[in-house]
């Protein structure tokens, strides 16, 4: 996905987000802000890609400040509030009987659990809302019905998750996606940007107890480019016979690659640019495919 | 008063929405988005005033998009949603008998006018939310008895307007002041910026029906800096024993300023940098008072 004129702030008020948490120090805030500026005023046009530019920006803010995880705290405050909901949240979803009522019952939850991202313009989170995500989103798009007959299908499947907090709501799809009888491999971040989960996180929620393997995508970048990743990564994805990818920013990068697996996208559009791109409202959920013309 | 840091997103967010209502052709709105990025990225550090680059900015998306007033429908509507309000809050401040009742009651309802701005970052305020505007605001600093006995002293008073619609309620401070036995002359914006008034505005609220004079900063600049603006403005401005500046971009600029005359501050801090710069909490009032040391 390219970015839109919106972006351009949006990218920006995060950095300062991000940079607010990592230092308190004047002088190097203002650094780090002009440092910004420049980056984005030399790679900012209608041919990028609001990932990549994410990434380059974490990328400077945590060199520049020396802080490699701003959004520890925040992880790990995520994963707590969640882990408190998620015996309620799993039970509501085995109540809905197994098979497709069930698998529907944790498409909703885990893309309502999607919301739990911090400083993203114009929507507004903090790990204290957690407990007020007990109603699943209207969604937009719902082609959650042809992800169950992929899954079903599927002797394996590469699960992407987003952010910390969310993946305890991730887990209950997880869960889901097993009891299909497919293998199931969990993909979190290979080191620390944004919120976004790490392996540290993964165990947190306990997903190491229910996926078959837990592995990295190689990378902190935001979302996950295929050349960027890990070797592994790489071929996990490509043996899937589905991927599920979280969020807007595996969205944003995924979008750009030619793909010859099935990936399923779950995610609340937090953004126009992201709602306009998949085709639902600001505010609303997503469960979209995108499957290859050619396999 | 210089920028902080958060001024960086903030004024390139604002300069979005500008850019949004003056034009729907993207590839025009990506090109004026680039040209301010490099306009923020060759001017911002600690040492820029937001309202010099919000004034850069500005006259730029003037030129660029070719529209010279992105705000008249929302400057109008406001005026017209302000002046249905009017008897009600005039009978309100009547009610209080005149002197520093009066006064007092008039000032909070000024500075509750200076709610009435669009597009700044985490401030959202449409023209229809005017009708909330009835409960006066707690202030973080209240001088207002202060200015109160320098409008009394003065012989003529200077009154510099911020936006559109507040002018209404602006309207009946003057009436105040013109009660105190001071000429008073009102000042407005010389050309579009923002939603700030015009003269258009001045008359569209009667303001010419209670000021003694009604001129022009003879400038479009986001505030008013001296050396910028007309010597008419100037001079009335140097004879004033008191002049009251009304919202931020008055103070950003006027802070800047050596000044020979008491200059009275009556702002809602609609963010942070201004908000700790003059000694509120953001979202507070402040009538705030400087007055130079050496007359």
């Amino acid at each position: 996905m390219k970015v839109d004129v919106e972006c351009a702030p949006c990218l920006l008020y995060r950095g300062y987000r991000e940079l607010s948490k990592a230092t308190d120090d004047m002088e190097t805030r203002f650094e780090v802000m002009e440092a910004l500026l420049k980056l984005e005023q030399s790679e900012f046009g209608p041919e990028a890609v609001p990932a990549v530019l994410g990434t380059k920006r974490d990328r400077l803010i945590k060199v520049m400040t020396g802080v490699a995880d701003p959004y520890q705290q925040d992880k790990k405050r995520s994963n707590s509030y969640a882990l408190m909901l998620y015996p309620g949240l799993r039970e509501r979803v085995l109540s809905k009987g197994g098979g497709w009522g069930s698998f529907s019952e944790a498409v909703r939850l885990s893309i309502l659990g999607n919301s739990i991202e911090m400083d993203v313009l114009d929507h507004n989170f903090s790990p204290e809302d957690i407990s007020r995500l007990v109603e699943p989103l209207p969604l937009g798009i719902d082609t959650s019905k042809e992800i169950f007959e992929l899954a079903k299908k599927s002797k394996s499947v590469l699960f992407i998750c987003d952010n910390a907090g969310e993946i305890v709501f991730d887990r209950i799809l997880v869960e889901r996606i097993k009891e299909l009888g497919a293998r199931c491999t969990v993909a979190v971040k290979g080191g620390p940007v944004l919120n976004d989960a790490t392996l540290l996180d993964a165990h947190e929620a306990g997903l190491d107890e229910v996926a078959d393997e837990i592995i990295t995508t190689g990378s902190d970048s935001v979302g996950v480019f295929l050349e960027d990743s890990s070797e592994k990564f790489r071929e996990v994805f490509e043996d899937s016979g589905l991927v599920v990818a979280k969020g807007m920013g595996n969205y944003e990068t995924l979008t750009e690659e030619s793909l010859s697996v099935p990936v399923a996208h779950l995610l609340l559009a937090k953004c126009d640019p992201v709602a306009r791109s998949i085709g639902v409202k600001r505010g609303e959920g997503a469960a979209s495919i995108r499957v290859p013309t050619i396999r």
